[in-house]
This record gives structure tokens, C-alpha cells and sequence, in this order.
């Protein structure tokens, strides 16, 4: 491996500090800075080696640097093959076109057509509600509590964040924040809550457009839907002529276990946004798919000049190899729940700390009722060596979401280290 | 060089056709699927060669595939660079960083502050119009007639193309379009129209936050704002305190013949707005900038998924090597005079069809009163081998814009091509 | 009595039909022309006498033509007392002002300032609504789900009514409807419901600037908050420092037994509207009540042309005098008990009719589960010469709202009809 | 005459200091109480006597206490005719739109439906705006600078005054301000303006669906638009199929000489929206014209509690005998003249102040370059018994609006104190 790199002189967080604006946040997290990244490990220019469990939020499914897909890239690189063609056709678009409706629509039977929105998860969600509002002639689109999608301002105004809204400096609108699934606790059914709002004529909501959910909430606080919350949603929307639209940018493409994250649940969306993990190396991507009867876009009414990444094509169509056997999907229910039985031990072991272990497959988050545990948690498994980030309005969730194809001793050690932790803190708080 | 790409079963038009949205649209206009590119030169599957005017809408200033950057690319690739990396800091970014501030910020004494707003154009305008309000906790922005700045509903909403505006499918708010220069004729002063706006508190205008400008309208049509009418705008800004934000995301990097396009005029915007040829490769990229005393972000006020797209800083710091001296500016004002020069004499040629030569630096139009002839020529070219699109609300402007490395002889060769087309077509049309 | 007005072309209601809108709504429903009216009596040309149980939708609380207000209005007008006057000071504006804060505010122990926003009810809130966004700098006003509060755009937004807000014609923002006391059933806990969207910085509700309530819905249904709601919503307020808006145009001036309808549940809203009633005589007149530190208006910061429509003021002052004992309070209390009997008696006598009795005071309503039950009754009333109105987005409700100074044999005469048409209708239903 | 209501406590202005809300306005600049009126005189509680050059704002064409009105409100009163009654026929509303269809609109060649939105100016504006988006599905509507449409939110979005806008508290929307004949210059073509802005698909303007338009912005500052001017925008209105809103609340009912303000351009707007005069007697009283196509309402789509002032019905009704023949509308042209002359007179007495006479008819304005002349002429004129406003955003302008009905004597000691109070000013400032 070539040090070439680190023979230029030295890139320290001075640089950030100096030149970079007050905005950037991750950094002050985990302030040092990288240099190399292999499957789910990173290392720093001092050296030193950190286990990722973090995964670009989501965008790292395979793993940084997979070398299969990396062997992909470089020769196609090297071939000079295409490289930026806003929406031309091109060999390698049309190779991820073929191999996604092969190996990833067909196989669930789901039919569909694949718009590219520009490369970003907010573009496919900005796409997906001009669709919605298109077709339906409606603007109103109900969006749930402590959902998150985006920061363009469409995809602002279906995000439940505060300080995230606050940010857009003009009031956001057409949109109606209703309650995510036990977000009134376990025993209020907000799917009748709903219902009550959409039969009622005098109710105030004007009949929606669509409803767009993330079946896990990853930003909001590893907020899982249950199955069947989303099969009465799914009800309900097809009631009223609604339509559904899945987020599934941070938890699909594998991350609940199944390539979509509502496969268990058995619903149906008419629009899918896919983002992050469907890019394979971490390349911008975004993929917006809906039912053929619903593709009434007129050429070029959305567009975007990055929309013909052909990297994040190639990267993308070496990926889905993933899914051609159920091997990989056992592999993560098996990951996964090992996680979770770990998290359940560490609430288990103090009591006196108040924790929930929420979650689905490979996405798993400690809940604190005094929020300020979770990053400390985070910030104590930083200095041993541990990335991992908190989610939640209140950062109240210490979140685990390693690449899907980490190694099990890795995951292991990684695991140990948030035990360790945990011990180091909790010990102390009793 | 490898041919395993056509190994594979073939990709055809049909591929597309069936399976990508109907809202794909340059794949229209060329029908044909490309594989390779070099430099100004794509070829398709069928072993085609075509002469690029396009450049990928403005995002291949230094070519495809340019080989300088191809070597950096495939190199940090090898040694397993941290390839995504949200904001964390990393030797890429930092390189990054340093090199824009040494080599393009510091040459022209500009004082600006970096952001990484998300990899696209439109989160680069979505950034600067936030912060905008923000700081003067205004709402209202003045866009340009014509003007474009992207199609997420904050960009959308600034941008003057009814058609794209409807796409949105909610009515677009806290915008005001005010007339571009020379809209309403040469002799109609639109400062005047403007400031009167703004002094009169009977206008029925709110002060605005902002103006956001681009100095010259690409997609709006090759509009030129001239160096007078920037400068009467920047002092209008400045006397209410509106914040002037330059839209460089098509013009910029080196197209009008200057590394930002408003050098020439001697005007200092508050923000300035960076996408498309950043990226050096074609890669997804943006930078936002402001002056330092602008920079009140909290943090991850604004984020997205892939602003730590590090191929993206790869490539970008090897293309800003191409402004460590004056050669590369002198030649982008060569061959743009060349441009301008057979454009004059198609112009002169065919007296019966009304054209205005329009542009600066290699951004060059010609546009038709009569608009289907611009898509005529432009279809015409094509047939003969060179790739260029229109511009305009009417699609009444043959653009081109090629990449500012083309060789001599290409570029000589291109020329040739249009002025045989438009030969081919006027003649006819005597 | 003069008989001069029928003397003249007869005027039927082939001019309504010819000439006006086809907007026109309740004389659909009391289709005939009316001349004279008394107290809680109307008759038309056809000296056809009519119960009148609807009292101007509330705004005849003293009944047509109260003799006591009559006299001093035509005193007033014979002695050319200033009739229109904006909002210069006149001798009848003096005295309202110093009568309404003798003999109203001040024995209530409520200290206010009075503004005179425009003569209609919707004028009061949206000078509310206006005062509450200035105050706090906010822009979101939580409504209420089948709240009623007007007509312009406004108050259209805190308006539930979905047919209603179609009108409208644009979207309507910056406002979010939450439900109403036992919206959700009599065992959801909906003030803990928005307490959640509140406290949860998740929520995707912005902290609202007010909230704006109808103690009772009048036209949403004769939905009643109790006290206890009542008195959790406006400690709600007061802990998130959220103004309280009590619109008190169709049940205050005594609906509900005492002046102000809010009184028995003992809680101080921050803005009060009132309208309707508070003319004295039918007479366009509105006021906005708030307390005195909120008075931050610039002068002139709204206006309107009628805002001093003296005939109004003489009226109201007049009015007033019914409150300066108790005595006329008792006698709505008794009045609206001998309502609700009537009603109890009618849901007791046929079982097999879903109904519910609802109200408070001389506001009474019979809410039918088959909505078209209501609507029959009401226009069998009217066919048997009783005069009632529909309330409720399905117009679900059969309302009685008689003069709260109506005889008591009239009353009784009334109720008699009631019973009377109740029998009738449903009996056939057995 | 009765002086009853001087033997009672007498009213102060304490009274309005004290209890009053700090949004009064004009009893700062006629700081004393007044008592009685009648036709252009006014008198306050210690007897001073004011003529009344103000006319309520304009709403008192036919004069204060006009005796035939009030004949017929007496008699009316005294037989118990009904008062208010909602949109119920009634014997008096039947009369008004006999006669109002009869003697106006016949003798016109007008085919409008009349639909009464509630009693004051915004009311019908609120309804002229809904009905236009209705009719169109479109939500743009272009307004005008410096025009004036009411205080409600919808109406307020179409006004041009930064002060009333920013009254509202959140941003106002669908609404786009478009400059006014002259706006630019007396030779800048703002029909062209806005045409090229309607033409240009590239514009940022959607198609509106309506414009709305004072003939003369009277609140503006007595802002004259020229026939020809009215003509071209109608055509353009037709040549893009917008609706033309003609808000005649100010300039109709005979303020311009004659009865509707637009006779002389000989424009046919869609929707007409009259207030104001329309009262007769100053009583709170709108219509709402439209052609009968465009009469599409569902019934109670738009309401209002006062839209049954039938004491405004029978005053409107007595006030229309002023049109049965010519002499009434000649009347008026005679003694605007003579307004404008004797404005001219100060104009050309005192060439060091900079002034313009405006006006049309009986509403005539001296706006002065220095905009604190005008407020200092009224001031003067106040304190030596006339009653005048001002106009105009900065209050530039002294506005001369009486009683059509004014004596010529009284008209003529008016003008007198006039130039007496200009003289005195003027000469000083020499």
C-alpha cells in the first residue's frame, strides 16, 4: 500500500478550523483527521485505527473501499468509460438499470419504474413529492413526528426537526406532522388518530397527496414501525387514494435485514426513495422507483446535472451481487440480533439507568431517558476507539449501524468496546 | 485499452426505454448510447465519434476523463482513501481546502469562508439562500427573469421557467423575479425599475434578504449581464443591505474566461455558489462561500448524506492546477473569440434568418427568433457527429460550450460541423 | 303599525333567484320573504308568523328589534348623531367604551383594551391573529379541529370546515389544527396530545404564537369544552408562553349564561373576540379585547372604513344594560335547562334514533349519527312555522339558539313544535 | 334638534386614551369628540363646527345624516322591519336589488349577478379574490403598486403599503405587485412591462388569475390611471383570459363623476367590488358584481354573519334616486372642477414649493415632493375647522374628498380655508 499521501505535508484540523464554515458537525465528533478506510475499519494520519460503526450514516452498507466494487471502478476508470452524462444513455446506466430490475424488482415480484432524481437522498424525496402532487392535483402531504428527509426545502418541510426547520429561514408548508407509530406511547392508536383527521370534513387537513414515512427512523431515534402500523397505513392511504411514499434511504438496501426495509411488513409503496448503501462505495446516488401507472412526468420537468454518476453506477450494479443468494440477508438478522442481545445486556446490567434497545436488523440504538448518556457513551467508545454517532431530537440514542459486511470478530471487538464502555460510565453513575 | 465492457450483452435504447422514467430527456435529443469519452470526444457502442459542445452541461470545463486527474483518481483509489466521509476531516478535504484557498481565493484577494452544502448545485443554492435569511432574518429573495438555479423547491422557487416552476406542484413563495438585465430591451434601465421597488414603501415589495444572479444565463439562454449593470446591482445591494449572491455553478470555474465569471465586472459577492465543474471529473460537487462575518451556521444546521464526497476532492484539487499561471485563462479567451467569430459569420451569412450572437468567454449562443431553428441545427449537428444542446425558454439558442481543454484542431473541426449545418439548413431555407 | 312597505310592488323571491349570487344560502332553506320582525318572532308577506329559534346565527341574543335599543337608536338618528366616524372619537363611541368597561370588564375583575377592528366577526380575528404574530414574532397559530372563526383568508386558515377552506382558492398556511376537546373520544387526552407535539422538538410543529378556541363550536356542532380542558389548555399556554385567543363571537353576550363564555371555567384568555351579539340590535359591530401590555399596535396598523358604525355603539351601549344585575343571567340559565329537557325528552322518546343532546346555556343542539335527521327536522320546523338551523360539518346537528330574551310562552310554543315535528318524523322511522 | 346627549357625563378624549387600543389612528390626527353631523358639517361636544372634506374616507358620498335617507331608516325602524337576516329574502334586500339592477346597472348595459360578502370593502375584495381562483384554478393574482384592498389577510396580499403588509405577521403570499400606470415615469409603458412578464415563459410569473385595480388608488395617493392605460390592461386581461377585479370601493358611487369609476375608459371589468358609499347613509353595507358565467359558488362557499344589514339595504336603496337622471353626476364634474382649479391656484402661487394637482372628479390631492407639507396643510386646515386627510405611502399627499351632495357655499368656504391655510404655510417657507 503506497504512503504517498502522507509525504505532503501534514493535514491537521487547523485547516478545517481556518477555512471550513461554522457548519461542519461530525468533525467536531470525532475531531481528527482520516486518511485511509477499509471495510469497517478507518484509520487516522497519526495511525491510529478506529472501528467504524457509523457507516456514513447509512451509506456504507458494503463497507468503505469493498474491494470488489473497487476493482470495478478503477478498470472502469481506466477504460475510459463515461463518466459524468447528465441523462444520456449510457453502457454502464443501462447495465445497473438491467441488473436492478433483475436481481433486486423481480425476484419481489415488484414492478416499477427507476427515475434517477440527481444524486442525493433529498433529491430522490424532492422528486418523489412533486410526483405525488402532480398526479394527485393535491399539496398537502402529511409527513410523521421525528421523520427526517432531507434539507432542500421540499424535503425540509417533511422533516420534523426543529432546529432543522428553523434553519430554512421561511416557513415551511403544505405539509402536516402526524404521529409516528406509539408515538403517543403504546396504548394510543395513532392510525385511528389519523383516520378520525381524514374521514372528518371539518377536521382542518385537506385531503393529502401523500403520506411519506420511514418504516425505521434512523435520524429521529431508531423509531421502528411496527408491521402491522404499516399495513393500516398502507389501508389507509389506499382508502382515501392517498399515496405512500417509503423513504427508504437510510434503512434500505439492507439494513433492516431484507433489501427493502417493508418487506416484512408486506406493503406495497407507490413511490420508493433509495439513497447512501444503493451508491456501493459510498458514491452519490439516489434512485427514485414507482408504479409504471404513476410515471406521468413530462421529459426533463425534474432533472439535475449529477443525475448520470456513472461511477456510483458501476459501484451500484457490483453491489446488488450481494442479493443474488439469501446469504447476505442471513447474515445481517444473524448480526443483527447479536447486537441487540449485547444492548440488551447493558441495560439489563444497570438498572438504575433508564434504556431502551429499539431497532431492526443491522440498526440498533440504546434509548436514555436522560439523553446526555448517549453521548457521552459515544464520546467515551470515540476515545477507545469506537465511532459511533447518537440520533434522536435530543441525542438521546447511542446508535450502532456498522457496514453489513463488517467481520464478526471486528463486530465483536466493536461490541466489546461499547460494553466496556458502558461499564466505564455506568459503574460510576451508580 | 480493455474492451470487456462490449463483452457483455449488449445495452440497447430499449433498456431505457423500459425501464427508466419517461421523465429522462437528453437521452432523447441523443439517442444513442455512449461507452467512452476523452477529453472533448465521446464515443457510443456502435463505435461512433462525436465532437462534445456540451461538456456535460458545463460540469466537464477540464474534460472527460482528463488524465492528470485520472492518475490522482486511481491512485488515491489503490491506497484506499477514505472515499465518503460526511464532514469528518479527512486528507482529501484538507488537501482540498488548502489548495482552493491558496491558489484561487488568495491570488484574487477574496476573503470567503468554505461550505461543503451536499455534492449538487441546488443544495449549493438551498445553502445560500438559508443563510441568507438567516442572517437578515428576512424571507423575500429577488431572482432574475429567466434566471435558473435548480429544481429543489427552495432553488425552484428562484428559478423563471414556468414549466420546471409547475413541476413543483405547489405554488413557489418568498421569491420576487425581477427583470435581467436588458429584459425589457437595450434601452430600458431595470436598476431603476428595481431600486424604485425598493425606495418606494407603497411597492408592495418586502425587503429582501437577498438577489441571487447568475452573471451569465446558461440554461436562461446565453443572457450576458454586463459589467455596468452587475456593478449597479452590487451597489444597490449594498445600499439596502440585501446580500448579493453570484449563482457561478455553470459559468464559473474558468467558462466566461476567468475562474469566477464576475472578475471582470470588479464586483465582491456575499456568497457565491459552486457546483458542476468543481468537481473537476464530472464528480459530484459544491462548494458555498461567504465572507468570513457571514458565517453564523450553527453547526449541521445545513448537512447532507455525500458532502464528503472525497473522489469529488481528489479530482478537485488536482483541476485547480490548471490556475497556477495565466495560460489557462488566456486560452479559454482565445478559443472563445474563435467561437464568437464563426457564430458571426453564420450570423452575416444568412441574412434572412434573424440570429443574435450571444456569450462570453466559452459559453457562446446563438439565438433565433424564430426558436425551432435553434433545435433544428442543434439536431442537424448531432446527425453530423457534434453533440450541442439548446438553451432558452423557447429552446431558441444553439449553446456551445465546450470543454475549455479541447484541442485546437477539435475545436476547429467542431466549427466546421456547425457551420456546415447551419449552411445545410439556411440555404434550404432561402 | 305602518303598512307602507307592502304597499310597493310586491317583492318575491324571483329577485333573489334572478339577481343575486348563486352564494345565497340560508334563504334556500327559509325560503320565503320576510318584512317584520319582533323579539323571536319573524313574518313574512304572506303574514305567515314565524318562531324564530336561529336569532341571527347569535347575533340577535336581545331579539329583533328590541324596543329598549330601538328607542335610543331613533332618538339618536332624529338628533343627527354622528353615524359614520372611522375611528375619530365620537360621543356614542365614549360611551360604549365607558359602559362596556363599567359594567362588563370591571365587575368581572378583567382588565382589557379595547379595539374596534372592523364591524364583522372575522375582522376581530384577524386583528387577533395580526397581534398574536407581532407580539411573539411567530407565524404558526394552533386552531381547532371543527373551529369556525371566519371567512377571510385569516381566518379561513383557523377555520376547519374542508368545503370552507376550498374556497379559499390558494393554500392556507402557517396554521395547525389540533383536536378538539374529545375529539378523539371521551377517553383520549388531547390537551396531553398537544402537549407532545409541544414538548418534543421532534415534532414538526413550530412553537405557535396562539392558540384560537371556541369554548363552544356553534357552527363546528355544538361541541362543548369543559372547564377542565379549558383550564389545561390555557396553562398550556401560559407554560410554553403561547398566546390564548378565545373567539366569543357567537357565545359570548351571554349564549352560555354568563357575558363572556369562558367565565364558569375561570380562565383568562389573552385576546378576546367578540362580534355578533355585541351590536345589540343585529347591528354590524366587532371588538378585539386584550390585555392591556399586550397593546403594542402602531396606529393605523389595521384599520377599516366601518370600524365606527355609530348606529352599532348606540345599540350595544343600550345592550349592556341587561348585565348590570344578575337577573337576566338566571333567566338563560333557566331557559337553556327547559332547551336541554325539551331535547333530553325527545332523545328518551325514540330510542331507536341515534342522538345526542349537546350545549351549554341557551345553545342547544340534538346531534343525529344519520347527519340527514337533522336537516329533516329542521325542515319540518320550518314548514310548521319554527325557524332552526343546521350545525356541524355534515350539518349533523339541529341547533336551537333562540333570542336569550324570547317569551317564556314562546319559548314553550317552540319547543312544543319541536316535539311536535320530532313525533312526526320519527315515529314513521319506528 | 334634541340635546339629550350633552346632559349626560360628558365624553373626553381621556375616554379613548385610557380604555381604546393604541391601533387608533384618526382621532390623533381630529384629536376632539364629536357629537352631530350632517351632510359635509361636523361638530364636536364644545360646539365647534368642521366642514367635512374627508367624507368618512369616502364613504360618505351622499353626505352625514342625509335627510331622505334617514326619512326612510326611521320609518323602517319604527315598523319593525326586519334588521338583520343573515342571506335570508327579506322585503328590504328585495327593493335594493330591484332597484340597485334597475337604475344602475340597466341603464349601463350591465349584466352582473349581485352577491352581498359581508359589509365592509375587504369583505367583497375577499370574495372577488376566491371567486377568480375558483373560475380559474390559477393562484396568482397581479395587484398593483401602492394600490389598497383591505386589512384580512387576502386582501392585504394584494396591497402595496410595507407598513399594513408587515401588520400581518407572516409572509403574504400568491400575490404579485406589478407596477401602475406611471409607476416608472410618465414615460415608461408598464402595459408592456407586465405583457412581456405574461408572454415570456421564462418570466418567474405564473399565469394570474386575476388583476385587481383602483382606476384611482385613493389610499395610494390619489394615483390617477389614464383610460387608455385601462383599456390596454383590460386587453390584456382578455388576450390571456385573466380575470379583471375593478375595485370600486373608494372611486365608485359617483366619486369620480360618475357612478362607476371605469365609464369613461369604457372597460368591462369581470368582478366589480363596491363599498363604502354604496351604504348611502355610512351604514357597513358591499357588493360583489360579477358577470353572470362567472356566478359558479356553491351556496354558502363564502359568508359572512352582517351580510343582511337591511337598515344598509334600505339606505343603499333611498341613495340610488341620485341616479335617475344626469343632473346628480353633472353636479359633480362641476365642483371637481372647481377643486382642481383652486388646487391649481396654490400650485402656481408658490412655485418654490414642488407640488402635482391629481384627482379625478370629487377626489383631488396636492402631493407635494416634500412629503411633510401635506400633513402640515391638514394639521392647519384642522385648526382652522376643515377636516382633511392625507394620502399616499409617505402621507404625501392633501386629499380634498367631500360630500358629493356638499353646497356649493360650503364648498367654496372650504376651498377658502384652503388657500388660507396654504398661504399661511407656503409664504412663510418662502
Amino acid at each position: 500500500m503506497s504512503i504517498q499521501i502522507a509525504e505532503q505535508p501534514k493535514i491537521t484540523m487547523d485547516v478545517f478550523e481556518q477555512w471550513e464554515s461554522e457548519v461542519r458537525s461530525y468533525c467536531r465528533s470525532f475531531p481528527t483527521v482520516f486518511s485511509r478506510a477499509k471495510n469497517a475499519r478507518m484509520w487516522d494520519t497519526a495511525g491510529n485505527e478506529y472501528i467504524d460503526f457509523f457507516a456514513g450514516a447509512g451509506s456504507l452498507n458494503y463497507g468503505h473501499n469493498n474491494d470488489k466494487i473497487k476493482q470495478k471502478l478503477v478498470e472502469y476508470i481506466l477504460e475510459d468509460g463515461v463518466t459524468h452524462s447528465l441523462d444520456m444513455a449510457t453502457v454502464a446506466k443501462g447495465r445497473l438499470l438491467e441488473s436492478f430490475v433483475h436481481h433486486i424488482l423481480k425476484p419481489r415480484n415488484m414492478n416499477y419504474k427507476v427515475m434517477f432524481p440527481g444524486p442525493t437522498g433529498t433529491n430522490s424525496v424532492e422528486s418523489a413529492l412533486k410526483l405525488a402532487r402532480k398526479i394527485t392535483g393535491r399539496e398537502t402531504v402529511i409527513s410523521f413526528t421525528n421523520g427526517f428527509h432531507g434539507m432542500t426545502l421540499g424535503s425540509l418541510a417533511v422533516t420534523g426537526n426543529k432546529f432543522k426547520r428553523q434553519g430554512a429561514g421561511v416557513p415551511l408548508h403544505h405539509t402536516v406532522s402526524m404521529p409516528f407509530c406509539k408515538y403517543h406511547g403504546d396504548e394510543a392508536d395513532t392510525i385511528a388518530y389519523i383516520e378520525k383527521y381524514l374521514e372528518d370534513s371539518g377536521s382542518g387537513l385537506s385531503l393529502p397527496a401523500a403520506m411519506i414515512i420511514e418504516t425505521v427512523q434512523g435520524e429521529g431515534g431508531v423509531n421502528v414501525a411496527s408491521d402491522s402500523w404499516l399495513r393500516k397505513l398502507s389501508e389507509l392511504c389506499k382508502r382515501f387514494e392517498i399515496l405512500l411514499i417509503v423513504d427508504d434511504i437510510q434503512v434500505g438496501c439492507g439494513r433492516t435485514g431484507t433489501f427493502f426495509s417493508f418487506e416484512k411488513a408486506g406493503i406495497e409503496p407507490d413511490i420508493i426513495c433509495l439513497s447512501k448503501s444503493i451508491g456501493g462505495y459510498g458514491l452519490p446516488l439516489a434512485l427514485t422507483l414507482f408504479k409504471p401507472e404513476l410515471d406521468i412526468w413530462e421529459p426533463g420537468e425534474h432533472n439535475g446535472t449529477f443525475r448520470g454518476n456513472n461511477l456510483g453506477f458501476v459501484a451500484a450494479t457490483e453491489a446488488i451481487n450481494y442479493w443474488k443468494d439469501s446469504e447476505f440477508e442471513q447474515s445481517i438478522q444473524h448480526k443483527g440480533q447479536w447486537i441487540e442481545e449485547t444492548m440488551q445486556q447493558i441495560k439489563d446490567a444497570y438498572p438504575q439507568i433508564e434504556m431502551e434497545v429499539r431497532g431492526r436488523g443491522m440498526m440498533r440504538g440504546i434509548a436514555f431517558t436522560e439523553a446526555e448518556w448517549a453521548e457521552k457513551l459515544c464520546r467515551t467508545c470515540f476515545e477507545n476507539g469506537l465511532i459511533m454517532e447518537t440520533a434522536g431530537t435530543d441525542s438521546e440514542v447511542a446508535k450502532v449501524m456498522p457496514a453489513l459486511t463488517i467481520e464478526a470478530e471486528l463486530l465483536q471487538n466493536g461490541l466489546n468496546i461499547l460494553k466496556d464502555c458502558a461499564r466505564q460510565l455506568f459503574t460510576k453513575a451508580q
